[in-house]
């Protein structure tokens, strides 16, 4: 009994994840407004009953869809660069994690967070709140290794960490919607080229962007 | 006689401006998608009728829009630059006016482009179109200046011009986003410095981002 029961949760867990997957899919798209549960049901053939056993209501759903939008973020961008030496190197190697991440192209609508984060900027309540606190968190993140940096002499002391961490997360965003919009795929690696000048520029010692 | 129909002529257009001003700053804060014309009228306290008398469609209303805010960013970003020269100055005229136009935050949601933009990259049809025509029309211009510049000696010839572009565009519109979301005004002051910053890196003599 106990084993059937497992499965049961097990299975019950995969079918979670794979409404959340086709949530995100829809939301990246459509935006997490049109994400309603008969929009979803519609997309995996489920009954709106059995989807109303998942999710409780439209915001439920779109929290949760948030929250599954974010652990891939985390396993595919932040995770594999925990190994990576702090500082400089960890930074590049979670902005290089980021672009390819975009350029990859998961969700059909690209990036997630770019399209709902547009969407939800003017819609306050819980959802447009979740949104804002994991755009932060990432900023954070991103402000805080460049300060690592700066502690371990690899980047200029007087170069403002909050203003290398929006250049780069501009550049990046910009690669996504150059994609999306002009489906131009060398938007990415100029993303890329943009990281590495935005970073070399505030190295401790600058050298010029091309040989004069 | 022909006074009285010139001037239901002129009350006409001033109608149809205010009409769409407040479509603009219904489809920056709430997407293209929710402008309906049932939404407009509400909005305006007009009757769906006298706006059938204006807009015969959703998709018309839409792309009478997208024109509206075409026409509001030519004159508060393009047209105030003819008079100054061509090359960086032009260049660096044109991108003080945009970031001081985001600043303003003259739609009730932010830049209009960004909110349309995001909304529509994955929806095809004519309105996705005029808007990508726009962005890349914009992009285009941009370039155009940089490559101007160089032929002008001010800008290094072996700088991409589509990179200082794609650079300058990607740090406004994260002011835009980092505003809208976070509410952070330094936001736009950020823009200027990486503005200045992308453009001094692509001069033709290089200066350090930050004394060593």
């Amino acid at each position: 009994m106990k084993t059937a029961v497992k499965q049961r949760t097990y299975q019950g867990e995969q079918t979670h994840k794979e409404i959340l997957k086709a949530a995100i899919d829809i939301a990246s798209a459509e935006g997490l407004e049109g994400l309603t549960i008969g929009r979803l049901a519609g997309e995996l053939k489920m009954s709106k009953s059995g989807l109303f056993a998942h999710f409780g209501s439209k915001e439920e759903l779109q929290l949760a869809t948030v929250e599954a939008a974010r652990e891939i973020f985390v396993q595919e961008v932040i995770t594999p660069s925990f190994p990576i030496e702090r500082g400089l190197p960890r930074l590049q190697s979670m902005l290089e994690a980021w672009v390819s991440y975009m350029e990859k192209s998961l969700f059909k609508g690209g990036c997630f967070f770019a399209a709902v984060s547009a969407e939800f900027d003017s819609r306050p309540g819980p959802v447009r709140d979740r949104i804002v606190a994991l755009i932060k968190s990432w900023l954070d993140t991103l402000e805080d290794e460049v300060r690592e940096a700066q502690s371990r002499s690899q980047l200029n002391m007087r170069i403002d960490p909050a203003q290398v961490g929006c250049e780069v997360h501009a550049v990046v965003q910009e690669a996504n919607r150059a994609y999306q919009l002009l489906r131009d795929r060398r938007a990415f690696d100029r993303a890329r080229q943009a990281i590495r000048w935005a970073i070399e520029s505030a190295a401790v010692s600058v050298t010029p962007r091309v040989a004069n």
